[in-house]
């Protein structure tokens, strides 16, 4: 007896996914629960492989055995009747999705007579001559390698001969014309007549999907995708059924529950003696779903309880389509539905009412990123909307408001009351002010890391940037888009979680932090087992943060308080200094401000460790580029203008990215390191004295060395020593740095021997690792994800392979030298979740991310914390984190 | 009976420098060749240890065998002696030698009665109470820790109390005043007394040369250089010799051969009545050694004598320092005497021919850094030059012209056989012919990775560059350096290897790789185990690098080729083209071009590989800044002059490094790489027509993922293909990828799966683990070596630790894959010879340097091979590189 080769729907089970593949495997689960799909069987992954490894031949029984279960499917249709014929569908399914990478064909069973016989029962005779010549034109192409482009040919050929524009106006006639016409292609092509013999053309077909296994799409996919190539695909044969056989027929499609609001209850639509694609194609207006309780209610009924037992069986909402055929349903699909934000928060948390997930389970099955929806503000998704641009997603959220050319016209409009969008070329530290009173940023050029991108992300404001189809005229104030000219005080909308622009004001939701989302959030935090803090420079940021469940501050960045308001003239004249004592007084005048806001930080923070990172970007970031500007600064710094512009002109680089900047600047100045630990000490002081719990990390940022790490905390420790004798009194505080570059990733172990904990700055580290500057990859990077030469945006998702190596070998090694060493992450994917999942995998303490990504990293950091949990059951003493990262280490 | 702590000179060995340390040990073992050394002591490391771990108290015994080696070395002279005093000196000698961080006192034993009996045996009071005052000093700060400043103090007031503007003014009588007034402050201070008992001396300053080991910067010195702080220090006591005891004393230096040349035979000088100080201060012209023959035959002979002893028991040319103490030769020190690279090389070959050393030691010792100064022409040691200003040493060599700040000047002159140095601020693609006409390139403006630099040293051409101090005025041809101006025409001299400008015609001497060399490097290649290639991109620079013995070419750099003459035009149209089109009508131009110099290449390393990178250079570079190039350049290709100038603006990055460039370009622009595959592959099947072995390997630059690479090397190969079959022959190839980016080192098992060899491009590696901008790195890596937070700078010499560490692991995991992998390096450090060792060691296959320097790498890779070889004898089969490198990894 030879091997079973081949099983009904009936006999599989839905974890036999080697044998069946996933399509076959989850047929058979469907038909398990009773419901009525259409009859059908699965070819086995073992009789690809045989096929395959036996030089392209049938294996021994496998013909017969289909025979016999074609048996099995056929009632009163049967295959090649010209009375009742039936249609078969076959599928390739392999045990990984592999979708469009292999073949399918439809309507298996057609040839003249059982066309003609299609025809009278359908009583459409133009929709069967169709399939029929749709069957030969894609049987001919997949399993008898003719070109498509003969097919198509022959079809213009029969619409001019028509005197028709289109092939949807052809007559049933005149595709059987066509029909005919193809088969003499595949003659003349072949040498071979299409087959009209329904089991030629199953055979045929079967081979012809098991060959498409070793296709070169399919294998450059299975290569792209780690998929090992012997694992074959299985084949599905399959009834069809049609929906459009008369008014007891129909199709449609339905979700369990509403995937926009998650509301519960059977939420679709369908149409009567239609077709699948009628639906989807919009061609006729299809009808709710509620629409088929009146015009058949038992069939309504039969699909409203199997819709309760799908949900059921996979606990989770499902998304189905079926068809009626004469007064019978069909489920020929279903799935786990997509829905919004909203929904995914509503349909877990309302599932654990309904007892039937867990309130794990329900934190594992909401997407944190959809989260982000619910978190800013959004264009309304009713709105009727005119899109006039697309710049880059800066940070997200939507805004409307005026067109306003300048910061300072944008403050006093604001402070009139007025709603402000600010629309730049690019900003610059000076125009903060108007940042602050603008409801959103508009500029046309400058990319996700530009000043206007970064301020604004850490105010939480919208942002679009780099909108190169903008062009602002600041003489004419005017902007223009394409064709279309807008003044000063026309409204126009941002959508900074999309990059779009649109004109006008556009109508937007305000994110409500409901019940639901309430709950699941203190359902994640339960269930959590590392620390989220935020990124943020400021007191009110650090209160926002605290709102969406910040645990600390991960990354302060100081610079930040320079752009402000009168700070960037002392700044400025610190930079421009020519001598240690000049940039000691200019310093001196920055001292009490970043006190000011360093005290403010520590109060808002009680009881929550601060990160205070040391100054950072290069120098040249502070500075005016304009002769104007320039002329102006000299005049208050007393430097004569020519001295000052070659001053300014010296300082810059050819690679910023890579020059003077991060600790370097603190190396050659110690004294504004010593300012900023002075101010830092002092500010903590203050805020001890004043009642609060204060837990101050200053962070020293781009050490390649252990040795720029040692000196800069030496000056640390001097200046904290100083002002703590100073005041007599004293507070704990650690002294840390940034892993951000290769090399400090690479001699972890050496920097571990002064740090007292490590923050890796996952932005620089990617564009150093990669060699790829995030401001100049606009012009590539969209190349490279189209192809597929990259898989994601190494700046949005955290590489693992790469990136993630260094994270790795930089925690690894840290903790080889300091076994408690605190370690967690601060670049931007310390909000994105498969990233902060690596993270913990790895076994970083914390993350940190942007206050509005907080609640996505806190779902994010739940939901690996429970599939650790999961992965190691109780009583079985998992590694703690620093040996689980040393054994996926290099 | 306690531990031996103390040993006699004569009982030590040259081996026990644990024990004895360095200083002890070289001093035991001179004293056991017999030579005439100041008698004297040496009280253990382990002593320092008993010391240090036992509460600073001396261990039993010591002082009592200290007591008893003082006795064995009085002879005549006896410490405190009022008749004879024996002084002697204490100083630290660690088993490393730490110049200059631990202590050491001189002249102990002086007090108010041996320093009178001093000056009396001397005829020079005065000395004597000048050593006297001295020893109180450095005593005092040393042993007894009183601020040096209250010393300096007391000595400025005597000098003006005795109305004399120096202390060398100061009579006997006064410096005794001055021992006074110093006993006062010593007493102030401390309230003690200096110790007038020479045994106390001696007893305090041991125990503070033992107390030095834990001073601050000793501590500091041992971190650095990774000593271990439990080694402890020797002390060593030896008798003082003074030559100035009158006629028949004196003092000297001398090398047993020349130093400058190499020349065999006694080289230096001496003066009689002298002391040490007086033979180096200047103050007295000392006399020739051979003059020492005449007046002291008897000392000479002895000397002579000495010398070859110690030349003969280091087998290595000696520096030596000598005094004679009436009548009597002491021998005070030898050491390895240092050397020119010329005389390096002689005394090398020399020493082979007199049996002393054999051809493999003789190979390992000459400095391979050092061959440089026989490889370029260099300023004669003996002009007399007027340095004008510093630049960057860009490219090494010294050469004079006429001032010329324009290129087609300069190409005039130079055919009018005139000899031109190019000065300009900053050189561009256009100037190229300029600079092929210039005897030198001298820019005011870039690093050492401008064009200037990357295109001088390319064609071997002396550059200094970003000599800030000079201004360059194109309408008045001028060029001004501080205070001078100079007109074209005007002579000047650079000095390429030091980064020199001097005034004038400044006399230079060729290079001239005379018979010592010649066998040398004949030597070398006889022991060398690993290829040397060269990084040039032109037939006459494959000419040359093969003279200088290059093995192939690791780097052919195709840019390059685009820069001269009409290229640039056809290659900026290519550029700013805006379809593929006009692109590939473009790169038409190009290509016979590139098949034409290829040709050229292949036909010159005729059986040698030649490895040729794909396009790398952002795109920018090649394009004209100014708005008259613009203009032309638009007229040129047919674009309207704001559209052109609009693209060159958008070609504009804010870090170009990390940008647009390398297989990026290709993969955007795959039309590009198939022209260069096309061409070089025509290039080959002509060249092997013509009867050359060619060996081409085509390499693409800045991969950061296997996915960059298939796409690009599918391309090349179906270039390849294409050219092949237009052709009707075939030639064997290879593709395979620069390793420069942290992320290909990572991923190296990956990429190896597609590449077919890896070169590793450590300049970029370099700025990427490091996230170091070479070109802006000029405004603070000076402080860095200053400071000594980095060792080296890491463009010169490979940072082993951290980009050695990627070096090592890209190699591991790229022959994880391909166990045979070709593996070399084609960086700067290629050439450097610590590089060099650390690439042989790491099991790369070869290394690729400019010509200039293939001298350098072949003797560096014969010292690893013959280190190699020794630390593994014959028979005991060592790890192949594969797994030492393994060994060594992470």
């Amino acid at each position: 007896m030879s091997r079973k080769w081949v099983y009904g729907f009936s006999e599989g089970q839905s974890d036999w996914k080697d044998l069946l593949g996933g399509k076959g495997a989850n047929l058979a689960e469907m038909t398990n629960l009773g419901l009525p799909i259409p009859a059908g069987f699965t070819i086995t992954t073992e009789a690809c492989n045989a096929y395959l490894g036996g030089g392209n031949s049938l294996p021994d029984g496998l013909w017969d055995q289909v025979l016999e279960a074609m048996n099995a499917i056929e009632g009163d249709k049967k295959l090649g009747s010209t009375e009742n014929p039936l249609l078969v569908s076959v599928r390739s399914g392999a045990k990984f999705s592999m979708p469009g990478m292999m073949d399918t064909v439809l309507n298996l069973g057609l040839n003249k007579k059982t066309a003609a016989a299609l025809g009278a029962l359908t009583g459409n005779p133009r929709f069967a001559m169709d399939s029929l010549r749709r069957l030969i034109q894609l049987y001919a192409k997949i399993v008898m390698n003719v070109p498509a482009e003969l097919f198509e040919d022959a079809l213009m050929d029969a619409c001019a001969s028509a005197d028709v524009a289109e092939e949807t106006d052809l007559t049933a006639e005149q595709l059987e014309g066509v029909a005919d016409r193809y088969r003499e292609i595949v003659r003349e092509e072949t040498g071979q007549e299409f087959p009209e013999d329904p089991y030629e053309q199953l055979r045929l077909a079967i081979t012809a999907v098991f060959g498409s296994w070793n296709g070169r799409r399919a294998r450059d996919y299975r290569r792209v995708n780690s998929i090992a190539d012997d694992l074959g695909t299985a084949v599905n044969v399959q009834a069809m059924v049609f929906g459009n056989m008369g008014e007891d027929s129909g199709t449609g499609v339905a979700f369990t529950r509403n995937p926009a609001t998650g509301e519960p209850g059977l939420f679709g639509e369908f149409l009567l003696n239609a077709q699948g694609e009628d639906v989807v194609a919009g061609i006729r207006t299809p009808n709710p779903i509620k629409a088929l309780q009146e015009q058949m209610p038992g069939i309504y009924d039969e699909f409203a309880s199997i819709a309760d037992k799908l949900e059921a069986r996979f606990s989770d909402m499902q998304d189905m389509e079926f068809t009626i055929e004469r007064g019978t349903l069909y489920m020929l699909q279903t799935r786990v539905g997509k829905r919004t934000g909203g929904a995914a928060v509503r349909i877990a948390v309302d599932m654990v009412a309904e007892g039937r997930i867990t309130k794990e389970e329900a934190v594992s099955r909401v997407d944190a990123e959809s989260l982000d929806q619910l978190l800013h503000p959004m264009i309304d998704p009713q709105a009727n909307v005119a899109k006039l641009a697309k710049g880059l997603p800066a940070s997200p959220g939507a805004a409307s408001g005026e067109i306003c050319l300048d910061p300072d016209d944008a403050e006093d409009a604001a402070r009139e009351g007025r709603q402000v969008l600010l629309v730049r070329t690019e900003t610059a530290p000076e125009d903060f002010h108007g940042m602050v009173a603008a409801s959103g940023i508009l500029t046309s050029r400058g990319g996700m890391t530009s000043h206007a991108a970064v301020v604004a992300r850490g105010m939480g404001k919208s942002c679009v940037c780099g909108a190169g189809e903008i062009r602002v005229d600041y003489a004419a104030e005017t902007v223009t888009i394409g064709k279309r000219t807008f003044n000063k005080g026309d409204w126009l909308t941002i959508d900074g979680s999309s990059g779009r622009v649109y004109d006008g004001k556009v109508p937007t939701l305000e994110p409500e932090l409901k019940g639901e989302f309430q709950t699941l959030m203190e359902w994640a935090d339960a269930a959590r087992t590392t620390q989220v803090r935020t990124n943020c420079d400021d007191p009110e940021g650090a209160r926002t943060a605290l709102k969406f469940g910040a645990e600390g501050i991960g990354l302060c960045r100081t610079e930040h308080m320079f752009f402000e308001g009168d700070r960037i003239k002392a700044m400025r004249e610190m930079i421009v200094a020519e001598t240690t004592e000049e940039r000691e007084r200019a310093l001196a005048k920055l001292e009490p401000l970043q006190e000011e806001d360093f005290f403010g930080i520590f109060k808002a923070m009680d009881g929550n460790p601060v990160t205070i990172r040391t100054l950072d970007p290069p120098l040249h970031e502070f500075l005016p580029h304009e002769d104007a500007e320039i002329e102006s600064l000299a005049a208050e710094v007393g430097i004569a203008f020519p001295a000052l512009k070659a001053r300014i002109a010296a300082l810059r680089e050819a690679n910023p990215m890579l020059g003077f900047r991060g600790c370097r600047l603190g190396l050659l100045y110690p004294e504004i390191t010593s300012m900023q630990a002075r101010s830092i000490i002092k500010a903590a002081l203050r805020a001890k004295a004043d009642g609060a719990t204060v837990l101050p990390e200053i962070m020293i940022p781009l050490v390649s060395d252990v040795a720029e790490l040692r000196e800069q905390v030496r000056v640390v420790r001097e200046a904290a020593t100083a002002a703590m004798e100073e005041q007599g009194e004293t507070v704990d505080y650690m002294v840390g740095t940034m892993i951000e570059l290769p090399r400090a990733a690479l001699l972890a172990d050496e920097i571990a021997e002064i740090a007292e904990f490590f923050s890796f700055g996952t932005n620089d580290l990617t564009q150093t690792a990669f060699g790829l500057s995030r401001d100049d990859s606009g012009t590539f990077l969209p190349q490279y994800l189209q192809n597929r030469w990259f898989d994601s945006d190494p700046f949005q998702v955290l590489d693992q392979r790469g990136v993630g190596k260094l994270v790795e070998m930089g925690t690894r090694l840290g903790r080889s030298t300091r076994k408690d060493l605190k370690v967690g992450i601060c670049g931007e994917h310390g909000g994105e979740p498969s990233s902060v999942k690596f993270c913990i995998q790895t076994g970083l303490n914390y993350v940190s991310c942007s206050p509005y990504r907080v609640p996505i990293a806190r779902l994010a950091a739940a939901q690996q914390a429970i599939a650790d949990k999961q992965a190691s059951p109780a009583g079985n003493d998992s590694a703690g984190p620093a040996e689980k990262s040393a054994a996926a280490g290099a």
